[in-house]
């Protein structure tokens, strides 16, 4: 007989009730008296479980009373509503057939696990509630953001993971070679000789796909990547992983102003989507992860982001730097505790600071007219801080080409980028949003190993 | 004035026309006479361009007649149906602003590149009909595959892109550190350190997510993959690239039928999303890339795949092998030709080939009760050959364990997988879909260099 999903169970149950189907699925307990048992079944389609009635009648009664948890079988039986209990239906087995044992020493016993043992069983964690949750949510705000841009007429472009450039200096970057590192081939001036390595040149993994993102926008004028990027970066926080996902979109005939209002429906969109369509999950959330989650996201749907520039921030900054540990002033880099200060205490909403100082900021942020500030935007949240980060970008030829001297940078790496200005420049602006913090943001978990599958950090790169 | 995209002119053109509007893009040609002249504009949002007819009563008339291509400029205007034209409407310009001027060197003039050049041009070429009509293609395609399993509440799972493993040993991979290459540390016995790497190991990037993918389909149920994947093979071939995206849905509490129908409904889908989401673009292959592109692809669409026995077609390709370079024989790999002639000649459609011997597969396919074949399925495409391969995955402990050894495999490496039929062992199958590979089929696209945004071969990391 065809499965029938515990998830189409409780999205239409009245098809269902009264019928008899067969559900497959992994035990979570079983509990029997004498003459019938309970089991809690998961089939992993959604949040809920699916209780199994089973009596003594069935030939495997007494086998079924010992089976393990994290067993897997599939039961045959009558769905029966049970309006008086907390579930709102069971089934009524005339059939259980084991389709696959488990053992007393399975690792997921019904009990509490913490998650710092459970990151030591990557493969069996998303068998538990907690991960059945985040990476239900996961998918489904990894969906919101391809609908969100695809319904926009956005272009999704794959940028290249494996690059040969360093050009946007975002931090430290992982190299990848072919070369055997037992034996590194060498010039005759005693460096390594990169002409045997499969590229023939040092190749390293991209740290952001902004500038072969532009380079899309100014031929299809609206786009966007969803790609994993990388840091090599020794930090070992609870909000840095080695290996983790970004979404860089990009706008031509497009300002700062147009750029912080597709962030803000970007944000609203996912929120909305993932409220909608994970109720049991957000509600799970709400009640075991993060008190007043719900309450917070409904508030951001809601309401207008607040906005300020930089240097209204740093006046209000300076006059609470009792409160904090790096005190603020014109031309600092904004500490965390500043952006929870601004986002938490200030506006009690998320809020853009825009407008930042240049030499804070990257080389192709686009100059205002000050000359002192950049049109730069950072997207703060409550509990969080900063979110996203982007800009309008310098469409300047003589500008940028100014920028890029000044900071030292290598003009030769940037000639496809002078390009881009040098033929049919055109006003433009992109921003982009660390996956990962987006996941943590919605879910509440406090931790970005425990809303990634495998996660990759210092001297962890398990599976 | 807000921009209108031409995309939504050709959509909702009714709701345009006798109006007054601002449309943004950059300019394909200008012819001008003494008193009026026509430009060519296109802004990326779809296909078609749109036709500018400027007079000399503009004040900067003769400034607009000297534009270079490629420069981008905002039109104001009329918009004016022309029933009698080639196009359905033009707009009658009462203003044109220069957004960003061209110069005469723009290499990209009013003329057919060839793909060769534009190859050494990848941030320029997607401003040409082509590679716009390639990208929008295959920017539609990824989102048909996340529409297609999100409504079949598949989880979408992020594996790794960089791996502490060689378990699938699919084919060469690239080694990432982040050791100095100029000074590598050593052990006593003079062998790389890698405890100094950054995850205190050997790393590389993956060559295929589904062994962490099944992790997940025995929590999820049904779950699929879509990320980058590498392979350093030394191939220089218009079907390879170093760098390349996969698909890998896996599901569980199912078998080789169930993965069959799943690959053939999702090619399906596809292909019907995209004729009907990008109707401009296929016909543009259809005319000027791939004759009969539209009926190869439509027939697919609405037939039935084929279905035959690694065995049985053998025996066909047998009778046949004078036809062949390579010969066929039982036990033989299928080669390309081979593959070509059953999907082109025997069945003049899409077929599956099922139960392949087991020495020439992977260790991970489940037995088939002959013990000589495993229960594994490709799919053949007319024109391509291979577009997706897949297997049911053996769930037995006692033989995936026998196959590890027998193929020489660490056991150690696979505890991960082995857990998997430890604990509530399910009946489980999948496959991959080689994205570059589908983009082609549905392109007519003959190298793959041509439908990746910035491709990854040997020698070859450009921006």
């Amino acid at each position: 007989m065809e499965l029938v999903e515990v998830r189409e169970l409780y999205r239409n149950k009245d098809q269902y009730i009264g019928k008899r189907i067969s559900v497959g699925g992994w035990i979570r307990s079983v509990r029997d008296s004498k003459t019938f048992g309970f089991i809690v079944l998961h089939d992993g389609t959604c949040f809920n479980t699916l209780q199994v009635v089973y009596h003594d009648k069935l030939d495997n009664f007494v086998e079924i009373s010992k089976l393990n948890v994290g067993s897997a079988i599939i039961v045959t039986g009558e769905l029966v509503a049970t309006p008086q209990a907390k579930q709102p239906f069971e089934i009524q087995a005339d059939q259980v057939v084991v389709e696959g044992y488990s053992t007393p020493e399975y690792p997921l016993q019904k009990k509490r696990h913490s998650l710092e043992y459970l990151r030591t069983i990557t493969h069996l964690r998303p068998r538990t509630n907690t991960f059945q949750a985040v990476f239900r949510v996961r998918s489904l705000i990894s969906y919101a953001i391809h609908k969100f841009f695809q319904e926009r007429n956005f272009i999704y472009v794959h940028t290249p993971i494996i690059t040969g450039s360093d050009a946007e200096g975002a931090g430290e970057m992982f190299r990848v070679t072919t070369l055997d590192l037992e034996n590194i081939p060498k010039t005759e001036e005693g460096k390594v000789d990169t002409s045997y390595d499969f590229f023939g040149k040092e190749t390293n993994l991209t740290v952001s796909g902004q500038l072969n993102g532009e380079t899309y926008a100014m031929a299809f004028k609206n786009i966007y990547t969803f790609g994993p990027t990388f840091r090599a970066e020794n930090s070992n926080t609870t909000r840095h992983a080695a290996e983790f996902w970004m979404i860089e979109p990009e706008i031509a005939f497009a300002d700062l102003k147009d750029n912080m209002e597709l962030a803000e429906d970007m944000l609203k969109y996912i929120i909305n989507y993932v409220l909608e369509h994970a109720p049991e999950e957000m509600n799970f959330f709400n009640q075991f992860v993060d008190k007043g989650l719900l309450d917070r996201l409904k508030l951001v749907a809601t309401s207008d982001f607040g906005h300020i520039t930089y240097t209204e921030a740093i006046e209000i900054l300076e006059k609470n730097n009792d409160k904090f540990e790096y005190k603020a002033f014109w031309g600092c880099d904004l500490q965390t505790e500043h952006e929870r200060y601004l986002t938490e205490q200030v506006f009690n909403k998320p809020v853009f600071v825009t407008d930042y100082p240049k030499d804070i900021k990257a080389f192709y942020m686009k100059l205002n007219e000050d000359n002192k500030t950049v049109a730069a935007m950072d997207l703060l949240v409550p509990g969080i801080g900063e979110i996203i980060g982007g800009s309008q970008r310098e469409d300047d030829y003589d500008k940028l080409l100014k920028r890029i001297d000044e900071m030292g940078l290598k003009r030769e790496d940037y000639e496809f980028y002078l390009d881009l200005r040098r033929y049919g420049s055109v006003r433009h602006a992109g921003f982009g949003l660390g996956f990962e913090r987006c996941v943590m943001y919605l879910t509440g978990m406090g931790n970005i190993r425990d809303v990634i599958p495998f996660p990759r950090t210092v001297n962890h790169c398990d599976l």
